[in-house]
């Protein structure tokens, strides 16, 4: 449903005009930047905020694209007009990462030199490769420091990773439901993902573009991060054992509990809407972020930064549980950062920080304003 | 490895002489029960133990077939002469479910109307029909009431039913790392699994015993099932981020992780040894499994049993969490029955009742030989 005056909005495109260092090692270009503005950057250039999107996202976080448009961008309900991250107050930037499949260059994009999609020719990227990228566009838009960088789960890393590759480019950060380290189940969960996609025969080695989808492959492979997405909790409230059509059980392998017909809906609908080979690639840039790895230490890593934290988790959420925000909070601290740390107490599981409007929107509206206001006086 | 005195077992097998009537409605038979017995059942028959297996689990619980076997029974740590359930005190009798492959009648037998595999033809059965099974063996064994009923997982969902279905014949149950009902997330893993196999193309609708195997589809079901069975600890502990072949991150599409690694050798070996089809009938009878859904309270579906309980749980099991064994424990407790509950603290996660040797051990052998002296003093 649209707000009372909706904000519009339409995706631009930003061609970087060279290419990037990989971590691989590898140098890639040319790379198109699909991305999206919102408010208005003041002569200070002090209110700039960067927005991160998770696996699934894209470059339209807020607003709608028509005024016939019915659904809003991904995070509406925190960023716009009078919303927690205030578009009247702040200008805030939102791109589709490296290797997804919605305008920034990815698997399914043609590569220029042979005129066919990528497919799995795509290099493998890191989390540090998609802020290399969103850095070339806030040097294309002329920002030359963040007041924030700010996502959830994927986000999250990507915003973390922001503080450490490019300390004096942001003044502060906040990962939300986010990790240093993907742990050994969340991998886990991704390998099997990816096995299922492979599996799928029109996978076809990643060229499929031509021909039948690997659809099956992908809607497993959804079914399996949606479980993980939400929790035990909110799974019993909002289905519970309950049937989708009838009243007795139906001796039979045809779908009867809700629960299962809302999984199907999830796998069908990703489908339609998400490349095959950028859940690969995304999946994979996940595995391999380890804040840690290269300092051998999370505390080591972060001395390379500075700036101010807020780090959001939820109870429920058993794919980045809290004690992964504690990690990082744990090590800001030994520093002695500034760090608020704030666990949320709510049900929705991982998937929370789409969800939890009130109580996230003003944890989040505070810290922008007192950190805005802080940045204001450190510039004068 | 084999003990200093190997304990030699043997498969038998009973066939039902009449046909058995299902929850579903339907009247099915022939049936086959594969079987294995340790101990002697002493003369006033009260030494008698029925061990229930897990999904992926079958008649040999303990010893070995030969002197040159190298593999055990499955919870061979638990059973057999001077184990915990001690095969020179009791009469163990351990068979395998209906609608399993491992010997006893399931969707991989052949029809003897049809001269082929059952397939999907197999009728849908549920947790209470594999019981009514496990009554006819014990039956035919000449057994009128069990010292106990033990299992772990889709095990004690069995030994619960026992509880309710043939309350004069049991004395009492262990339901171990169990709940009286699948909760909607375990519901949504199984429907996953059930995916993963259906969409194989070489599934052929349940036709594939002449064809190639869906050995990919049963390989990802797998992969799922495992990774809910260990816990994020356990796979930190085992694996955490560790690197397979080598030092440094590859940057390609090969399995690289350890934890992938253990996953693609648990799929890839659970392929050699398991019926798809088994896979799929196995999970629907677990997810039909609601012990209350009958009475509308699990208070009053165990008034109509009676018998002495020892529930456990384990801290790190987050399929079957230990608030599920509280239910259940909780239930037992309103009636004033004789309830032990112990939540045993474990970080091997679900599958922790087929780990924890020490304290699970010491528990089961406590509690069947005070229960076995009660027994005793109430036949007599």
């Amino acid at each position: 449903m649209a707000t009372e005056t909706p904000l519009l909005v339409e995706t631009q495109y930003y061609n970087i005009p060279e290419n990037i260092q990989l971590d691989s090692g590898k140098e890639f270009g040319p790379i198109t930047v699909a991305y999206e503005t919102y408010g208005s950057l003041n002569s200070r250039k002090s209110n700039a905020i960067l927005i991160l999107h998770a696996l699934s996202g894209d470059a339209h976080c807020a607003g709608y694209h028509s005024p016939e448009d019915n659904k809003p961008g991904w995070w509406d309900m925190m960023v716009g007009p009078g919303k927690p991250i205030d578009s009247n107050k702040y200008f805030i930037i939102s791109s589709n990462v490296l290797g997804g499949c919605k305008g920034t260059t990815g698997p399914s994009s043609i590569n220029p030199e042979t005129g066919n999609p990528y497919g799995l020719s795509f290099p493998i990227i890191t989390i540090n490769d998609m802020v290399k990228v969103q850095k070339k566009l806030l040097e294309h838009l002329e920002i030359p420091q963040l007041l924030t960088v700010v996502g959830g789960s994927m986000g999250g890393m990507q915003a973390l990773q922001w503080m450490v590759s490019y300390p004096d480019s942001v003044y502060s950060c906040i990962p939300i439901a986010a990790t240093s380290r993907l742990s050994a189940q969340s991998i886990a969960f991704n390998e099997v993902s990816r096995q299922a996609i492979i599996s799928d025969p029109n996978y076809n080695n990643g060229d499929y573009y031509d021909g039948p989808y690997p659809e099956k492959g992908l809607a497993v492979a959804r079914m399996i991060g949606h479980i993980t997405y939400l929790s035990d909790e909110s799974m019993h409230q909002k289905f519970g054992r309950r049937l989708q059509f009838q009243e007795e059980l139906s001796y039979n392998f045809l779908t009867e509990f809700q629960v299962e017909s809302y999984l199907h809906h999830q796998g069908q609908s990703f489908v339609r809407r998400f490349d095959a080979n950028s859940l690969l690639y995304l999946s994979k840039a996940m595995d391999y972020f380890d804040l840690a790895a290269g300092a051998n230490s999370l505390e080591k890593t972060f001395s390379r930064s500075n700036g101010h934290y807020l780090v959001v988790s939820f109870t429920s959420d058993w794919l980045f549980p809290t004690y992964q925000s504690w990690e990082i909070t744990s090590a800001l601290q030994k520093l002695r950062f500034p760090v608020t740390f704030t666990e949320i107490d709510s049900q929705y599981g991982h998937d929370a920080f789409l969800l939890e409007k009130e109580q996230l929107g003003a944890l989040l509206a505070n810290f922008l304003e007192s950190t805005h206001q802080q940045f204001e006086e450190e510039l004068s």
